[in-house]
């Protein structure tokens, strides 16, 4: 026996046009999006978000860190609703999918139960989380990490970004500083659509991912201290380098990393402290991102990374700090949720596979309160965090219909 | 027989105290200078020097790029002056000897001279080269190379800095475009007194180094294009991270300079387009420093940097270009100059032994229109470049009584 909703489709074309209407906010020239947290450009996409909600009949609600909630009714609303959504801010040199497909999927979602006449016994709750991407500010998934009181609201709050303006200073300037308590939203469970970001399912032929695990992330803020000198006349045995350490440091995370398997590590960020071509760097700032979905290999990595450190900055006879600025360990996702999306998934007909999500999103946060999954769809070549980020109308409408058929399977459709 | 002079000393505490008071144009909190070249702290210490040089009864002309000329008269006017100097600009963290101890050794032997009332035979021309140091502008020894010819003076007034500034409005902007045609001024011959910037003359216990030849020097500006991705969804053996292949690039250049000895090898500068502490390196601007005193091994050195980075770009699957933009062939200064500055050093009882150069000098440029030697006096540790560049009094004044009694027995003295 058939339920009523089990043919309901979302509309490809309205998805994808508002995708592309959102990725006007923050334009560049190769087609990708620069929409910095709490910047100008996330300013405008939140308030066209906010106005596009409420024409979709939802009542938008924002926390005191500008997390965005909005509620469509449900038939029980002694019950928490069902929420789904994700990120819209973007890299500096971002794409237009990453985070915001899960969150316009949403809105797509809405638009086609109400299109519909569907009244589900669960409310639902499309959310825009604040600062996923933690460019500006760290820690990245700032806003949902807070939500689940992993940091406190003051001390988010507090975080400078390299202007020196604090969120604080940054919410109140573009008005987003909302009434809800942090956390005081509740949730009976979570779901986020999200472009993969990696090469898998596009290698493998399947439109969706049905995600089981998260990596767990180690990020460290590290500082050379070497001596500067002339170029020119410093023989090379009595040198302390802080490049040619950070190289060897560089080269060491990338060698632990491919040693241990299920991990990555990356050094992101380098600058030198008053360069000049003929000076022999003194000083270098770096960061350091590493992360596998195993927590012994996790655990491996923190000690072999800051062993590798150690050595060398001893064998080149300069100083060097590793700060370990957050730690989250391997995600695992709530079983019965996975488990709707995989039932959506093949009743629809997708090509799937089980997948471990490599990037961190909302939903890993999420999962430590509130039962969660995620749908991943493919992107082209793997590629993220670039303007050069693209999927396919066809992929990112599957997507959003895994995600509408997950929502009815609980949420509950009127018989 | 002794001549009337031989017994002449410089005014150690005069000229102490002379480079103290020039060492406020520009001071930093750690006692260094930053006195980029043509900046407000460079048009301070030029007027200062102007001043100086009148008062001790010198005509001061600047050409067009600013190198400044102060014109002692001798009693043979027919022939060319001999020339004394060296250049008053610093490193963005500099120190308060590199140059600066040369001209002012010039100066304070010219002050010494008329103290004790001793005309020459041959003028003497007290010199300041605008940008030694090439921080701001390249090439470094930017003054000299033109006055030798190796650029055009369009070509130099063209080049602009980080912020776009032309060398032409900043000579404008300080009033230090001058009259004099670059390369006009003649010089019988040439001397620069200058702290080594390297280690051997302190730690073999010798007060002066009788500078011989000069390193040949290699600057390549570099560019690495890898692709920008996800640190966390890109597996290790998917990317292609330009902050690895720079780090393989600054290791290859490092063992190249120690396996093939006499030469030195240095990236000074490294910036990362766009960085995020989540996204993979893309794309990196870089600079390469490259010396040595033999013409064999530099051209070696220019070979095997070239090729490592080429192996390294195919084996990454990255694009590196590198765009050689000075190339200095070593330098052998004139025997006789260098035989009187020994002789000088020798008869003063110097302790003193034939050194390389590892720095490049303006003596260097020189050298190749003009018969040229350089002095050197040790400084502390070797250090240059930094703001904890030190040499001592004693040390300071002797190079400056080598200096005087170099251009004694050069410029003739009246018997």
């Amino acid at each position: 026996m058939t339920k009523p909703a089990s043919n309901l489709q979302i509309d490809s074309s309205r998805l994808w046009d508002t995708i592309h209407t959102t990725a006007q906010f923050g334009a560049t020239p190769k087609g990708g999006v620069r929409r910095l947290t709490l910047g100008p450009e996330d300013k405008q996409v939140r308030d066209w978000f906010r106005a596009a909600c409420e024409n979709a009949g939802l009542d938008v609600q924002v926390d005191g860190l500008g997390n965005m909630f909005a509620l469509r009714r449900g038939r029980d609303m002694s019950k928490p609703p069902l929420g789904l959504g994700s990120h819209l801010d973007t890299q500096p040199t971002g794409g237009k999918f990453d985070g915001i497909l899960g969150t316009l999927a949403a809105l797509e979602v809405i638009r086609t139960l109400n299109d519909a006449g569907i009244e589900t016994e669960l409310p639902l709750c499309v959310t825009n989380w604040t600062n996923e991407e933690g460019s500006r500010y760290a820690p990245a998934m700032m806003g949902s990490a807070a939500f689940v009181g992993d940091f406190t609201v003051d001390d988010i709050l507090g975080r400078k970004d390299a202007a020196g303006i604090s969120v604080a200073e940054a919410l109140d300037s573009i008005g987003y500083r909302g009434d809800l308590p942090v956390g005081a939203q509740p949730f009976s469970g979570f779901l986020e659509l999200h472009i993969e970001q990696g090469p898998i399912l596009e290698a493998e032929g399947k439109t969706i991912g049905v995600v089981e695990n998260g990596q767990g992330v180690l990020w460290y803020d590290g500082r050379i201290t070497g001596f500067e000198s002339h170029a020119g006349s410093t023989p090379m045995n009595l040198r302390r380098d802080a490049l040619a350490t950070l190289s060897e440091i560089v080269l060491a995370i990338e060698a632990i990393a491919v040693e241990l398997g299920n991990a990555v590590g990356t050094v992101g960020e380098a600058v030198i402290a008053s360069p000049s071509r003929n000076v022999i760097p003194g000083e270098i700032a770096f960061t350091i991102d590493a992360r596998s979905a195993d927590a012994a290999i996790l655990a491996q990595l923190d000690e072999r990374i800051r062993a590798a450190a150690a050595g060398i900055a001893a064998k080149r006879k300069v100083e060097v700090t590793l700060d370990l600025v957050w730690r989250k360990e391997p995600t695992h996702f709530d079983k019965t949720l996975v488990g709707a999306v995989e039932s959506a998934a093949n009743a629809l007909g997708y090509a799937n596979r089980r997948i471990t999500s490599g990037a961190g999103h909302d939903a890993c946060n999420l999962n430590a309160k509130v039962p969660t999954a995620m749908i991943f769809v493919p992107c082209k070549d793997g590629v993220s965090h670039n303007e050069l980020e693209d999927a396919t109308q066809t992929d990112c409408a599957s997507g959003a219909n895994v995600l509408l058929h997950t929502v009815l399977s609980l949420a509950g459709v009127a018989k």
